[in-house]
């Protein structure tokens, strides 16, 4: 191709340019990567390959979290790591599906060698302990946020919907609820906490341990599910409305089990009940299983050590009441339990 | 498990808090919705779910734009809604696959009707045109970003990686380059351009066309192939660096063949090159193929009515070399001819 009369002209290399390439290179593609046969192809080409056994789907599941709206500022990126991958395998375990991949699309304003560091270790932490394989991903320069997309198989037709509560069905929470949003409301200044609490119950808030176990576990039994993000008031409703039911909760339940930790009774009833009713960041499952299963549920919550508390039925009418609010609350109005939203309505 | 001294309160509705729920109901889940049996699941649950057939892999990858990196922020939203997923069926189609499914991860600063109604246009009239559907997301009050995860199918070791281009190989280029950064310089005030030729070229900054086809059709005829996003200089590098190969590209041919077109050619062959060279947003294939291969290219190019432009040739040796520059610049040192870069390295 060389015509006789030309010299090539070599084009030097990008010095400046590999940024971008040199940062995925030494925090995610060298820390993450790994041989796994069901993963083919994984960072550095334009795509992912993943393979699926026959017998399995695909769960696949999209979430952001974005500074100022999610976390704050400040946020130690160690937990921030954690937490952007913690509640997208939430989301998996709520369809009981087995953690397989995920990409990670990052944006943020500077690149800061010790930050990525941190981040990385943190995702990284909690990618190993569920064999949750980095395959590909997007850095681009903007306002911080972390968009990740998880990938998790589950045996065909046996994934749990938010569509399957039957009248009567229990109504269950797993592990305990409320004290995300006491942290929260205490670093908000607007709630006190000690600062022993505080150091004791941040994790809750920072780096959320996902129900992956129990979800996958909860095939076969569960006839509906969703995981705790935004408030179980809020989020039941999503569930109810998908299964065509209603609910009544009883917030006595709420309060004598297990459900309530310790910690958070030290707010007085009234205060707990609205820290759990409300929530947000709780990532707990809420889930709804036949009530002749109880004995095979205590016996997983047991073999599981988390605890799996009824709170409540199904009703075949629509709608949602609360029981023994009286016994709490007395002649007092209740207060407005809402939950947390991203938007609120703008019509009108 | 009502008490008989109970009466139950009923939790009105959170008349309030449907905001991001109808939303997604409005301009997402109504619009999209499909039946496919390979997609026993779609948006409103924690998950979605897809299949796969037994002799197929799944393609998958991510990307995102930023407002202020990606698109000014006055970008039409029905553009925007097109070219968010088109940067992704790019590369699909860089690895042979064909459209399936995507996910949406929505940043918004705030919620405007008319916004929504543009973009998600947009968004659906490419994802019809492509089969692709919508099946989840996410939706957060922030800074305007819009994040894609699309998903392809792809027989099992057919899928076309950047690593398989031999020395002796064609490098190859589809359609045309360099008009996409002249309308973005146009746009930017950095380079003249008539309005006749803005309204004529606009598109293909705004409303690029995946080349989906030929990436199908690519499968056992290309060695390697990517996608070119940033610049053909610099994407080249990755392609080459994953083969272990270098490539002597021919300026002349560039200019020859039907890679210029003839818009951009009235800007002189200096400029066009510069166009074609350093690019960016130009979502046009990059391969390789054997030579002995010419002929069927020829065809396929004359099938899909796409040029298919020889650029050049892989060699043994590393490193990336442009021949017959003197031809054009003469004495002249050559411009820098870098590549579009989101980060530049930090170091030293």
């Amino acid at each position: 191709m060389t015509s006789p009369s030309q010299t090539p002209t070599s084009v030097p290399p990008l010095a400046q340019a590999l940024g971008e390439f040199d940062l995925i290179e030494r925090y995610f593609k060298s820390r993450f990567a790994l041989e796994r046969k069901d993963l083919p192809l994984g960072i550095g080409d334009d795509c992912a390959l993943m393979s699926l056994p026959a017998d399995q789907d695909l769960a696949v599941s999209s979430d952001v979290l974005v500074e100022g709206t999610h976390f704050f500022a400040d946020v130690d990126p160690y937990a921030l790591g954690h937490k952007s991958l913690a509640v997208n395998l939430s989301d998996l375990a709520a369809c009981g599906a087995r953690p397989k991949a995920f990409t990670l699309a990052l944006t943020l304003p500077t690149l800061e060698a010790s930050w990525l560091e941190a981040f990385s270790s943190g995702l990284h932490a909690l990618a190993q302990q569920h064999d949750c394989a980095l395959i590909g991903g997007d850095t681009t320069r903007g306002p911080l946020s972390i968009g990740i997309t998880v990938f998790g198989e589950v045996p065909k037709g046996q994934a749990i919907q938010r569509a399957g509560a039957q009248a009567g069905d229990d109504v269950y929470v797993s592990g305990t609820l409320g004290e995300a949003r006491w942290v929260l409301m205490a670093l908000q200044g607007k709630l006190k906490m000690s600062p022993a609490y505080l150091r004791a119950l941040r994790h809750r808030l920072e780096t959320p341990a996902p129900r992956v176990a129990l979800g996958m576990a909860l095939r076969g039994l569960a006839s509906s599910a969703m995981d705790l993000s935004d408030g179980l008031l809020g989020d039941i409703r999503h569930l109810l409305k998908r299964s065509q039911r209603g609910a009544r909760l009883d917030v006595q339940k709420m309060l004598q089990g297990e459900l309530a930790s310790p910690s958070l009774r030290t707010l007085g009833e009234k205060a707990s009940l609205e820290m759990m009713l409300q929530g947000g960041d709780d990532y707990e499952l809420l889930f709804t299983a036949p009530k002749n299963l109880r004995d095979d549920l205590k016996a997983l919550s047991n073999e599981l050590a988390l605890p799996l508390t009824v709170i409540g039925e199904v009703t075949e009418n629509e709608g949602l009441a609360l029981l023994n609010t009286q016994a709490i609350w007395g002649e007092e109005a209740l207060p407005a339990l809402g939950s947390y939203e991203h938007f609120y309505d703008q019509k009108n």
